[in-house]
């Protein structure tokens, strides 16, 4: 077994993806020598160590963080301001602080200015989720062929990033390197407005009269069901990254609008190739996807 | 094994839906005595016979119908009035005519003025798709479990209207019966809406400058992923549904868009509460879908 990459992680937050990231780091071993996770209540790090999915428990983040070489923020990014002010006076030097947050220019607006000049700062995203959250969702496959982007400071130190990349890598992520402002836009497009709309027409839909609401339920077809299983994403994570994407969000949305409401006129006043010609261009990035091997 | 419902029945198209009957009928022996299948090409209707999904194919849908007791329109319905125009007059007394189309207002209007006195018509629309499309796309567990909507004329025959129940739960669907208004608005929120949606997103992901749309397919994360399985389906079939609901789906694309614009003023304005509150509605639906097994 190689050498582990870490003596000490800790997880600041332990949903989906911290959980998943203790599972795997406790079942191969050389990730990290030791396990720690910390979350914002007893009960959740009652149940982590139910789960056994870390060696040692730690409510109070502070705490946490002593005698760390690598602090990963795990919560919504909402909460990664205030963590990082909690946490900040106590990381070692030398200590590399990394993040799975979906939203990258605003985490590193909040977590940088607050960090210790001798610790390394690496701000990273896996793209993997799924619509469940809390300790029990997470699981050792999650990453698995799966890309993880990593989105360097500027001068940053090399071997820092380079070991954060191997931690992804040892949890099966293919790693890509980007510029902050470009991956805010990427996944507003390929995320964030996507549940967006999906929030949203869940809501449509629940504002109905009620024979009309009993129905939708009770007819759900694929269409429908695909978006329900998008919006029972976990709200506060989701509302932390819209409200932490701002700008590259409501950019695409505007963008989105301006083609649904050229649709909505093709509908309107009968343009069948226009619609037609639409839909094909969806068909189109679906086969690139497969060709990705995305799909 | 039970007396087959009919003799001969005829179907106007094999794609997804028609090619699953065709497959169930072929199976189950007690649908039909003789499955026929019509197609607008030599082509489509070679690949049933080697498929060995009908007892025999007809090019022309006029010979196609000779001497059948019913006639199953399965093509998309933007297709319906040239057909029935074509076989109205070659309908035997007494056969029944129903539809498989998603819109059913559209279906009545193009459909039963055409038809002989003698023939009756039973609109319906098995709730069940996938994103794949033509003969070898069905399978005949495709409507188990899943609904059937009946949507009988008024004065209509009662016994027509309980033979197409009775095959749709042959079938493995379940039936419900409704008024054809109430269906087209059903359906436009159910089905419609988050079609066109999906195919927007894909449009509008396509018309980002190159790097990010390559980007854009590389890291599609589970969220624009799903909206492309979706945006896969046929673009002619959809084409023809939304200009064939279009009152409806306009109505609720109005309703999503304001909801969405509200979002985006939350958003932009910051107003955690709202986007908190709107993305736990998506969760309470996915909770009574998930309640109704339609998840």
């Amino acid at each position: 077994m190689a050498e582990p990459l870490f003596k000490r992680l800790v997880l600041l937050g332990v949903g989906l993806i911290g959980s998943s990231v203790a599972r795997i780091a406790m079942e191969r071993g050389d990730i990290a020598g030791e396990v720690v996770a910390n979350a914002r209540t007893q009960a959740t790090l009652d149940r982590v160590m139910e789960l056994g999915i870390a060696h040692r428990v730690e409510l109070d983040p502070a705490e946490a963080v002593k005698g760390a070489d690598c602090v990963m923020f795990c919560a919504p990014v909402g909460a990664f301001a205030a963590l990082a002010e909690a946490v900040a006076p106590y990381l070692e030097p030398g200590c590399i602080v990394t993040d799975v947050g979906s939203t990258k220019q605003s985490v590193i607006r909040d977590i940088a200015p607050l960090l210790p000049a001798a610790v390394h700062f690496v701000p990273a995203h896996p793209m993997a989720g799924t619509e469940y959250s809390g300790p029990d969702s997470g699981f050792t496959t999650l990453f698995q062929g799966r890309w993880t982007l990593i989105v360097p400071l500027p001068g940053s130190d090399a071997a820092a990033n380079e070991k954060i990349a191997e931690l992804w890598r040892r949890c099966g992520s293919m790693i890509e390197v980007m510029e902050p402002a470009h991956h805010d836009r990427v996944v507003a497009i390929v995320s964030h407005l996507p549940h967006l709309l999906a929030f949203t027409i869940c809501g449509t839909a629940d504002d109905l009269e009620d024979e009309s609401r009993q129905q939708v339920l009770r007819f759900a077809a694929s269409g429908f069901r695909d978006f329900t299983r998008i919006a029972a994403s976990d709200p506060a994570m989701w509302r932390d990254i819209f409200l932490n994407n701002r700008e590259a969000l409501l950019e695409m949305l505007a963008r989105f609008m301006e083609d649904a409401q050229a649709m909505a006129r093709a509908v309107r006043w009968g343009d069948p190739a226009y619609i037609e010609e639409s839909i094909k261009r969806g068909r189109k990035i679906r086969r690139s996807l497969i060709e990705l091997k995305q799909a």
